[in-house]
């Protein structure tokens, strides 16, 4: 659950013998012990938190990072230019911290199923314990597997691929996904992406699209209101395709 | 349903009797009928077309518009920042054509509710045209309602707006979201966006955000590869805060 | 000279036997003849233009425009990234329209030169036209030379490029700027960057470095403040580096 | 003048008895004596450094900075808009380190003047340092007074503010501009920036327009070209207008 106070600040928490040092005082973790969410704890100063059912956001702010991320902004993308919702059936390949398969896991959930594609034994590691944080271990399932070897799924609804060799999973993806269905692929450098967008073009994809997404933060303040001095200026760009 | 040819062009249609006349030759709407998703169409001159079930992204494409719309960048940040899934209720200000209404709808179904806010006729009308063309009648109801009056519903986990003056719904919004739910408001200028903000300061919400967000499309083609010459400038600045 | 109305609209202009319709009414054009500047004309409706000698700003409204010519935003990044001004010697591959040569040369005036190589002979006339126009024929010289095949000038202050081919020029740039002067060239598409990049490396430059420059419009209207909603989204890279 | 190593690593000297320290080893500045530019001066270790005559660049690299300083990216905007050049005669609001005054002060050179107004003496102080070490000590001069107060310039080609309320120097340079000369005015915040724009129009000034530049630097490395994740998103809102 979480423990958000009246500043916005928050809290990832369980039941536990534990105490919590705020910037509000010292929380008795004990005390969540029968707690409903919307009810109130209280710090040994008095100070009052909300306990909340977790958010998808909240989790990302707290998930264990290995390796770099897909950011929400990036990963909403993919819901706009794919449309990806309940029961819809994902592969993907390269989980990492498993952020995005968490991302499209909570989408296409209960009915719904990410199959998600790693190699590395620490980030498999990694990314279940934050599927099972997420409360997802149903929905969204690591495959400790070389997607550049294959995809075992059929009919699947959406491909989203954050590898250094996206070209590689192109034919893969052509079989595995149903006519109609959309790829999408994170690449940072500009030559990988003109080796995908090759591939693409080269199998049975059409519509093939690339955007970069930027999100810039504007601080509204009483007399004083102005866009942020810093932004991610860059994370990856996002090509789509639809299977045809 | 959607008919897709090679170079990626669609036509959302249904089985009737209706010649549709497309750059690769007519096609027989007739002919659709007993086919199944998957299987092919031809025009006259012999052009295959491949039938497909309609995705969010065609219906965008092809829904009716009437006022401006929220467009799918910027829809998606609201999944980014609030987590909206499968089986939340959602109030949505401000109906207009029914696209955020409609993109909302289909991430919270089968068993979430929209309830969309609408004042002038026309626009009630329109949008439940382009809620049944996207197959969400179940999902998203419209309401001939101001919203600058009250909302009917409580518990809600989310309240959008997208409406002149969204610091009137702000004492509405507080009364109707659940504690830890999201207020995600639209505003195309700055006044406006002033406005709002001290309306949520002054209310039970804590960790108010605003962005914007800018999608560039890259072009990639061999040996020239650059991003497009025109892009959306300017959307609306897009605001988020958490009922607390 | 400029004719500036009320509303900020203008009209470049000379003493001639020829009457100008404008949207405040018909103004003959040989009554300017003894005017000074900041003097007015009036038209037969009786409103008033103030005559103005001509801004660069103006000139770039106003020049013959042939093939896509660089742009004042970029063409100032030059002016940050080189800090070229007064006496300088530039040598410009591409004359096009000539814009760039003739912002330049505006800056080098009056005891530096601008050496623009050409090879189309429309794009040399134009151009030439263009420079006379600006008042910088002394200035500014038009040679129909390809700058492919060498550059003429030694202890070459700045040498900037708007060539298909930025990297053929490399070598001639080396050999012709002095050291501690700089390159800079504007490149549309990813290839020809790489391609210039690599060349630069492989020859006598140090601190190569390369940007884009956005510049987007706030519409500033009582109570309704917002960026515009378009602006050019791409029109060059550009990279600059320095002569070892 | 400057040093610059193989790598374009550079150091703002003068001859004097001293010793720097630099990744490649020691240099006696004093050696520096007699030495011409394009020589070349050699550390304990042997690695030479080219001795070049410093650029603008150079300077605003190395010059002190004591408040937040205009940056080259948008003082060369200033250029774009106003044509501003050699001879022209400029006043400038709000001195602070000197760097807009410097920037223009090379552009309008050895005939052209700025007149910068500074209230605060330590700014003052620090700003005249600064002209000198760029030369334009003849160019540049900085005056200790409120330029809310008034301009004593008259005829003037340019006027550039960046003060905490732009919109109280208005009717000064209203009078202190030629007719045709141009206002630019930097403002972080949208609040000053509409305070500015109603001043401008309840004055005699047209063409009011206000822009963001954003500038962006694109990483090109072999096999891994890609924008920087970094970058400046946000410094001040420019608006331009011009005297009638």
């Amino acid at each position: 659950m979480v423990l958000l106070d009246k500043e916005g600040n928050k809290y990832l928490v369980r039941v536990e013998d534990r105490e919590l040092q705020t910037n509000l005082g010292v929380l008795n973790l004990r005390e969540l012990e029968g707690l409903e969410f919307g009810q109130k704890l209280r710090t040994h100063l008095g100070e009052e938190f909300h306990v909340l059912p977790p958010s998808l956001p909240d989790l990302f702010e707290k998930l264990k990072r290995g390796p770099q991320v897909v950011l929400p902004k990036d990963a909403a993308q993919v819901v706009a230019h794919t449309g990806v919702g309940p029961g819809d059936l994902v592969v993907d390949g390269g989980t990492g911290s498993g952020f995005l398969a968490i991302f499209l896991g909570n989408l296409v959930r209960p009915d719904g199923r990410v199959y998600t594609y790693e190699i590395r034994e620490d980030f498999v590691k990694l990314a279940e314990e934050n599927i099972e944080r997420a409360g997802l271990a149903g929905v969204v399932t690591v495959k400790r597997k070389d997607i550049y070897s294959g995809i075992d799924e059929t009919d699947v609804d959406l491909v989203t691929l954050d590898v250094p060799e996206p070209q590689q999973v192109v034919p893969h993806a052509e079989r595995a996904l149903r006519v109609g269905g959309y790829l999408a692929a994170f690449t940072p450098c500009v030559e990988t992406l003109q080796l995908l967008c090759q591939a693409l073009r080269a199998h049975r994809f059409a519509g093939v699209k690339t955007i970069e997404c930027l999100v810039r933060e504007i601080l509204v303040r009483p007399g004083a209101t102005r866009p942020s001095t810093e932004m991610l200026a860059h994370t990856s760009y996002l090509t789509f395709a639809r299977r045809i």
